[in-house]
């Protein structure tokens, strides 16, 4: 416990594709809290489409700029602190960045239950199932016998979506890229109908597999799929917008989805966006209602967990091809 | 009475911009109603940027053919009823279509009240102020102190969505073509402020007028306007979408907005599309509180009526064009 390894945001990617050689390894001494604040172990760094949104400005977030430590949130265990809310063997959530050893202040410190495996506390108990949660619950509102369609649907946050959806008595359509992770949405998660992105027109295969249109639209990622799903709208149906990974690995935001406005007045859509913070208010009940599916085996929980601190780059490069399916973490300690 | 003149579409304009040879006159029998049925004396033909998107194909309403009797609303009267429900003097508003004369089910008539004088029948009263009040409040739902903004605002809706937002307390901005209709927004209709899209770069002019950002956004056109209020929309702001005449007269639905979903889901958008007929449960009350503000010169009626049944083909061209201040509407009888 003599160094403190950081990747650093070496350079910031501007309109590139990220790439190895925009981090760089850091050693640093580890810091020592000071009043009021804790000494954090990190466990496990989660993987976000939203690290690399962060690269091109603030959102909901202030910007990462060149020479910061890389932001992102994860697992954490007080190792030593300073504030009577925390003790040593606590586990936290926080936006500790990509390094070994993190000092912050308590108030930034999310305290949550040890439920184990740990990897579930960043995958369905974390930001991806408490987004899958509140976007399709809230923002989507599906009713029983509805057709459900989502995006990116292998992904953390999809795999999820669709689950609770099924759960919910609707019919549900996932898109994802390739045949293996089409094969996985319909085998072992319950799926109704995949559509595989890479195959050709997702416009007609989802026509094709919702003949009688889309109630329930939750986008993951903007661009031609959301277009795709716009025209394949049900009058009064719902989009859910989670993201627009398909923006964020590059320049300038490409042009948008035909048919915006048009479709959204002549079917009468509603597009709501969100964030999963808006929703912390109801976070107690909703945890406790995933684990119920997850304990009752309604809820299967996919995630694909990396090795070692210097993974990260390639395992959020990876992230953005599309390459893992479900929750991507990286364990660090 | 002996023949009814009629405006038909004489073929579809498809990818081009609306002409008068699209149209041509025509003259056939008065038609007889038969049982259930009314005979109807047209007196004034709401002219709307939907009659241009119906001929692109089925919206909300069954697309308009080539040799179709064009297509529209009209404030008329009733002359011979074999309905029970209706006698002859009773007002009603129906899909007419653009002729003199029209023979309807009494079921698609909806009757309304006499008041004087009888354009604001079609106006504050008819489906443009019905429009602006729902779509402002329940799409829009501002709070006194938030800034709206409305596109078309010198329009038949946008004249009457600025000055109910004013009338709750908000700070309105509207968003019109050319220096005339920004002087008539300011001086006549108490606009707090008005950018003219003809002059430049509208998303620097709104920045500029409304410097701590947009709450609601009333969007009657789309396209590059639609974008312009996007980018300066607040977080938790809503747009409530009326039409996108932008993307009406022409060929395929353009490139949608940048910034779509991307600005939606790190603002948290709600961008909601209606049809004011989602509304007619709640007509009354609506139509009541509209008549008050009226009758205390809160809210002031623009009108532009042209004369004569063979000047509808023109006055839809020019109302596409941006030609008109306040409703359009042909006096026929």
């Amino acid at each position: 416990m003599t160094a403190n390894r950081q990747i650093v945001l070496a350079e910031l990617p501007g309109g590139a594709r990220l790439a190895p050689e925009h981090f760089r390894l850091n050693e640093a001494a580890v810091p020592t809290p000071g009043e009021g604040e804790a000494l954090l172990k990190i466990l496990y760094v989660s993987l976000d489409a939203a690290n690399r949104a962060w690269m091109q400005g603030a959102t909901y977030r202030s910007a990462i700029n060149a020479g910061d430590v890389m932001a992102g949130g994860a697992l954490a265990e007080v190792v030593e602190s300073r504030d009577p809310s925390l003790k040593p063997g606590d586990l936290v959530f926080a936006d500790t960045g990509w390094q070994e050893w993190a000092v912050l202040p308590a108030k930034k410190l999310q305290k949550i239950p040890r439920i184990e495996p740990l990897t579930n506390l960043l995958s369905v108990y974390g930001v991806a199932g408490q987004t899958a949660y509140f976007g399709l619950l809230e923002c989507g509102r599906p009713k029983a016998g509805e057709t459900v369609v989502v995006s990116a649907a292998a992904g953390s946050v999809g795999s999820i979506v669709g689950q609770i959806a099924k759960i919910k008595g609707c019919k549900v359509i996932g898109i994802a890229g390739g045949q293996a992770k089409c094969d996985l949405l319909v085998n072992e998660l319950g799926f109704d109908a995949a559509v595989d992105y890479k195959a050709g027109n997702v416009f007609k295969a989802l026509r094709a597999a919702a003949p009688d249109g889309v109630d329930v639209y939750f986008d993951n990622v903007g661009g031609d799929i959301f277009e795709a799903a716009l025209f394949n709208m049900n009058t009064f149906g719902r989009i859910a917008c989670c993201g627009a990974v398909s923006g964020y690995d590059g320049s300038a935001p490409p042009a948008g989805p035909r048919g915006v406005p048009g479709l959204i007045v002549t079917k009468r859509l509603n597009v709501q966006g969100f964030i999963v913070s808006d929703f912390y208010d109801r976070l107690q009940p909703a945890l406790a209602e995933l684990k119920g599916w997850v304990d009752s085996g309604k809820l299967k929980v996919r995630e694909d967990v990396l090795e070692g601190l210097e993974s990260l780059p390639g395992a959020l490069i990876g992230l953005l091809a599309g390459e893992n399916i479900g929750k991507r973490m990286v364990k660090v300690a």
